[in-house]
């Protein structure tokens, strides 16, 4: 990999609650106020936004704001989630006028992202999915999504449409739930510009091997956004980098390598009940971190350590390396 | 079993939403209104509230509400989970001001309840717990947990303290877990009025088998209090009871005329996209429909059938009451 | 649906142990007997062989077995678990001699199906997948599995080739795990005769609703055969269908109904402490009485019922249609 | 913590199989063999036995190669799993007969310890449990355990008598399931000898932290044995310590010097297709890695760092212990 390039997004100073806390933990601070504390976090150069929420000061105004602060737009998400009319879906709904709302708002994140000289953004369709068994005709909802996300592509042909799959939350299930699902709905859109958003934490999620999905998404040319974050397997917990998993971490840092992955890595947490910056600025030492372990380790060497039929080879190079 | 008693909780008219709409699918109702509609839903008999949020016009004025509407206040619950003070604990705390903060806390709780006639009060502590690894002292937070908790039950002797275990949400790991850790916690009290609010969400969260956990609970004197929902085992989605599980509710319901239980059900949904009506009202209806059918089964056929080692003999006998 | 049809395979009458009881809870019998014993089970008219284990005697005589018993053979599957060999996987591995082997078995097999007179082969790729991080190269691993899936297909153009996905074991992760990445992996074979078998118990393991991935399937042409079964949704536990769930079975049905599902349903149960004839024929009553309960509630009625926005309703439906 | 003691069990050298391969990925050596074997691997000083399968050339010349490897030997396990006729349970059975012959054989396996200069006992009641809903009474079940219990327990008082907790396999559901339930049935016994043995892997696959876990033990003086290997947390997967986690396991290493642990740690793995020595001797290199890093960032600076309200303090702490 080269210089490895961190951002993260605006949520991180946004309004932290929960179903049982719904007034927060924290209160959110202002669009500018963010992106000044997000261009002081160590190592972090790119900034992802959300729209509307973000641009309520207009987008020229955000334009300069992030250039003032010496950071890069990664990428421009459309929010699927905050509003309730959507809480039966988006582009999957069975109400036409839903749907067109969505792909509008869609398309309008598109303009804001162009606008900033950005040529992707972020779809993550939470409120996609159902709750209850007969709730929905799942055929008609893959159908009605597929057909959005090709009016969305189409809008702006070459502006990545980044789908973030995820296996739940908010909705019980989603329709976009595993890499397997996000690469059919990618292919069935029959265009190069859709592909997916992996989040390795919702990959943890959905009991994947997050290298193993990575592969995958770069083989079919698809792996157009990264959201980094660590958890107990479980739940999006979203939480510290390497609070949880090292070595498989450290072998999604030997896939991208491998793979020539050189974009963005968004760390995308929700620090609850900590320190944003700290939170942010511990996941992108640890990922460094692992970098630099890489260097030491070396490719080859693990390629070769691979090459045998003992799975215990590179552990103990690992482990090596880390105690010595 | 005696004739059931089935109660709501008063959140399922409030504000619902999640943390990505914390503003909230549906606002939530003035208090009284929430009594009044909750008294309009068939089969419900009995209203769990919530202290303090629902106590705004004064414990009197509700009291009286409680009974024009014609229900019975079933219990009332402390609300350790909405106040961000306790973000890391409420009786487990290293923070000795917040511990006594949330005892206090508990006992208003229980002169609340004493006011309106009720002997019972409901402690889910859904902050105590931790989120990182080397985050808490976990013997210190066990041993202040419990000594809160003598304090507490010392407060009025005879109340029943009912402690409502829960794996995790909306911390990633609770301290009072499982039905067993529940159980030691209310030994190591040494006092017979501290007791567990079993909900069966939450027993289905935790992998547990939500009859054995009954029995146990029964077996040591300690079943206090009862919550009803469904969910897909990974997570407390607080679903239409019946809307995912049928065999393992009958067995509940067996074990509970076992057991000899007799006092109210409390059914606690979080109807995120439903009516709340709806949601209690189908809840109420389905666990009345499995007592029927154990009535038409009959509990000795089986017991008897129970008694050789074909585990399929008792599902037969479920299917043909099922569909003929 | 037409008339349903129900098979079950060989293994039931097998040696059923576990890794703490290799030697086995049972014995497993002769392949003569257990094709008599599957004859005698009540609804069942189909059998699902397995080779080469099952052709002991020569694929005539057993051919005539199945006859003579009144038996269709619903499906031959080639068995890629069993041989020590496979440890590290089978058309994935990285040795093109073992890769050899499983295709030449794969091929024998088709010949096998091809001699009984049935189109169809069923593989399911257990050993294929990792246990370790950086045990596998995934990418590698991925057209390995595609390339030999592509030459047993041409061997006889035309005869199905159902690939079984399953989530995990024997692997602590499989290749083909979810219904996602099986229709991808069927898609890069370019070719219409290369399909899924869905096991249901699999599909619930992987967190998936079942009847979404049997729309999927059908969605795609890609449904081509069917393996009954229950569990916790944790592990892949081949219990009687109906003993955990049913108002997902019932969905099931209805979605089968929906896209015209016509074929053999193969009861895969694992009775390791049952007698394997009462838990298949407890598995095939039990979907016999979701069917007519499905009669009785009426498609149309359902369909309309799904039309607003309330989940409750075809719940309602249902349990009415239970417990009435 | 003093010197740390490694063991491992004889049954790593066993025939290791799964339910599709019976016969095994490989061979069991003959228990000379494989104490020879196990005496050979660095780090390891104690060794594990099973009672009866290990004892065949009698428990004096077992006692005397055990010796002769210059091996201790940790504990005694009695085998109830591998009987068939135990597939209903064994201390819990409703058959008087089965208990009776369950207690009897583990009463030999005290007096096999005691003769080999051994003052503990592992019971892992791997079959008591049930997989369908009502087929068990589990109050019934309960207390017939517990009676056994007390039956084993007096019959050499003293012996410590360890008891296994697991969440599930190879029944669905296991009676003794996790770190709460193992310590309800502990002090129900009466009996201050009888207590726990934590295995890691179980306590993730329970979901439990597995230093909260070793910290209520410890509390309540029933933390008798210790078994170590790791896994994806949805299973038992007994892999290589260090494979999946590395955070957690630094935690419990701290917590166990906390509580002061002095005994054995014993390697509980299942090699299906790697050498054994190779994950017994990584897994031992692991820990000791682990246990050096912890004197290089210091208890007393862990202790300091997580008095404060930032749990990202000690991740860092750890990491640059990692990677500088």
């Amino acid at each position: 990999m080269g210089k490895l390039k961190f951002g993260t997004g605006t949520w991180i100073y946004g309004t932290v609650g929960d179903r049982y806390n719904l007034g927060g933990y924290r209160q959110g601070l202002d669009i500018l106020e963010r992106i000044k504390r997000i261009s002081g976090i160590e190592g972090v150069g790119g900034i992802e936004m959300i729209y509307p929420a973000d641009f309520g000061p207009g987008v020229d105004e955000i334009g300069e704001a992030i250039n003032r602060a010496g950071l890069d737009c990664a990428i421009v998400g459309v929010d699927l989630t905050g509003n309730p009319e959507f809480k039966f879906g988006t582009y999957s709904s069975k109400d036409p006028a839903i749907r067109e709302e969505a792909v509008n708002l869609t398309r309008q994140t598109i303009d804001v992202a162009l606008a900033l000289g950005v040529d992707r953004i972020n779809v993550w369709p939470g409120e996609d999915g159902h709750d209850y068994p007969f709730q929905v005709d799942y055929l008609e909802s893959w159908e009605n999504f597929r057909d959005c996300l090709v009016k969305i592509a189409e809008y702006r042909a070459g502006v990545k449409v980044c789908i973030e799959y995820k296996l739940r939350e908010p909705r019980v299930r989603s329709l976009i739930s595993t890499v397997g699902k996000a690469l059919l709905m990618c292919q069935e859109t029959g265009r190069d510009d859709v592909g997916v958003t992996i989040d390795v934490g919702h990959s943890l999620q959905a009991g994947e091997n997050m290298s193993e999905s990575v592969a995958l998404l770069a083989h079919t040319g698809r792996l157009f956004h990264f959201h980094l974050n660590d958890n107990y397997r479980g739940w999006d917990d979203d939480m510290v980098v390497g609070s949880v998993h090292l070595v498989e971490f450290l072998e999604m840092m030997y896939t991208l390598r491998k793979v020539g992955f050189d974009d963005w890595m968004s760390v995308d947490v929700y620090p609850y009940r900590e320190d944003p910056a700290r939170v942010v600025g511990e996941s992108v030492s640890f990922v460094k971190g692992l970098d630099s372990l890489l260097d030491r380790i070396g490719m080859d060497a693990i390629g070769r350590a691979m090459e045998g039929d003992d799975p215990v080879a590179v552990l103990s190079m690992i482990r090596e390396a880390l105690f010595s």
